[in-house]
């Protein structure tokens, strides 16, 4: 039985209408592959790809701004296969998810950064563009603003202040297909006003995304914390022996003890999936042969965390 | 009392007496801070800067060439506190490793790449220069008359035939300090002829480098499949259960498993250091207050590996 689940992102944020609606096309358009005899990578690149057309996530069109107003994506896709695909920092392709799929397939490396990403994909015939929104342009030069006042920008040695927007609207999914294959992938344009170069926990394998044979998950938060913690592969890794609830609870228990935010989905080889928050909120959601769920992290007040799984 | 652990590369090749003296030269660096009460940090940079100042290695100056010629370099630091830093595919700092102490410790980040990387280096005074060697030239000439001969470099779809070359001469160091504190990172011009932005594992961490309270450890070789397979972390994550020498014969196991070359070393907080490999050959060099030992690969066969403990 195919299943699937999506996430727009962890932390201090009430989504709104528009969220919800972006986060069902996205569980639409991968359950519309999945029931049709898709792969898990096809059902997770589309889920991702609908939420990287659509501005209101923080991926791919509309993505944050670094520090210099210019647009830096992180894509990771991996399978239960462990092949594996990333891109960090890439600035103009329309859907950063499908360059990671093109490393994946199309090269013998695992993660391409910077311009050699963007000239990767132009190669590929990836389309191209400015990725810039007048919502991000205008949220960009409202920070600059608090950043001078507060700080030094020519050597920027600490961002701070902006833990609170870490995450808001990065993107991911899990999935499961028919023949038993699983896929995960996560596609952020990371921290705002992040510097120069600076890659996240979405372009890394084993922060970001991991999969393996027996479980999926995309994890999204504070990336720098979520990259030495290994979040993704500590869960991947827990799912053989506990299932994918108590997995996600296992990771949880990281964030807390170390203190950081972030949320995760995932899915196991059985269908199920679980998911969970350390940040203020989250949104996910699911869909398999029981119909669809969404979670818009609402009535979670800060602190609070959720776990459960279906099946 | 301190330890000490240096490793210049695991691969098919034939360490010579230049890569010896080089690998003394490193230990000795890292002691001398050790024995003066120096941190592990400042120890395992110290040994890393002197590899890579060394064009026998490849990292820093007469590091390996990418596809377009270029020096594109990774490097990483980890401390048993976890704090990081990483740089990837930097081209003119003339040391990496520093740039990704930077990065650790004046920014909020955790891996910087590409232009980004090199403009936070030059920004914050770090030396940099043409890191390309005459040698490495050559090599890269003549591999690209090989990659010519049999494929269409338009695409690069794959890079076939060079796996002898992978990992070698990348450098990397454990240590901890009379404090107690624990240190590991690694630094590499990374795979000959790679595509532009490619970031191996040297710059993830979790994959090269990993450190925790009760580990640290380096690891070098074949780097997407380090990367999948989360090396360093799953090495750092057994060493409290079952000791340095177990962790790395589990992580061993891996590569066997999984069929990839690669070769790590290790210290934990005993001071008990370790090391093994899957590929032909590897070199490492050790001190503690017994003294120094190297070990230089020459006599194992392909399929060999070795795993010991001092303490």
């Amino acid at each position: 039985m195919p299943s699937i689940i999506v996430h727009g992102g962890a932390g201090a944020y009430d989504p709104g209408d528009e969220h919800e609606r972006g986060l069902l096309a996205a569980v639409d358009a991968g359950w519309a592959l999945l029931v049709g005899g898709g792969s898990a990578l096809d059902a997770v690149e589309a889920s991702i790809v609908s939420m990287e057309d659509d501005p209101v996530f923080n991926a791919g069109l509309g993505s944050s701004l670094n520090i210099d107003g210019a647009v830096e994506c992180d894509a990771s896709l991996m399978l239960s296969d462990y092949s594996c695909g990333a891109v960090g920092g890439i600035r103009r392709a329309k859907n950063p998810i499908r360059a990671a799929r093109l490393v994946l397939e199309r090269t013998d490396h695992v993660l391409i950064v910077g311009p050699g990403a963007d000239s990767l994909a132009e190669r590929m015939g990836l389309p191209s563009g400015d990725l810039v929104t007048e919502r991000r342009a205008e949220l960009h030069e409202r920070n600059l603003e608090r950043l001078r006042a507060g700080e030094d920008l020519k050597f920027m040695p600490r961002i701070a202040g902006l833990s609170e927007e870490m995450g808001i609207g990065t993107v991911g999914a899990a999935a499961l297909d028919a023949a038993g294959r699983l896929a995960a992938g996560t596609s952020t344009g990371g921290l705002m006003s992040k510097l120069p170069g600076r890659i996240g926990d979405g372009a890394v394998i084993g922060a970001g995304t991991y999969a393996g044979p027996h479980g999926a998950v995309s994890a999204t938060g504070h990336g720098e914390p979520i990259i030495k913690h290994v979040v993704a592969g500590a869960a991947v890794d827990a799912v053989r022996d506990v299932g994918i609830r108590e997995a996600v609870a296992s990771v949880l228990e990281i964030g807390r003890h170390h203190e950081f935010g972030f949320g995760i989905v995932g899915v196991e080889e059985n269908g199920a999936t679980a998911w969970g928050f350390t940040t203020q909120a989250m949104s996910w959601a699911r869909r398999d042969d029981s119909g669809t769920t969404t979670f818009l992290g609402k009535e979670i007040s800060i602190g609070d965390a959720g776990s459960e799984q279906t099946g």
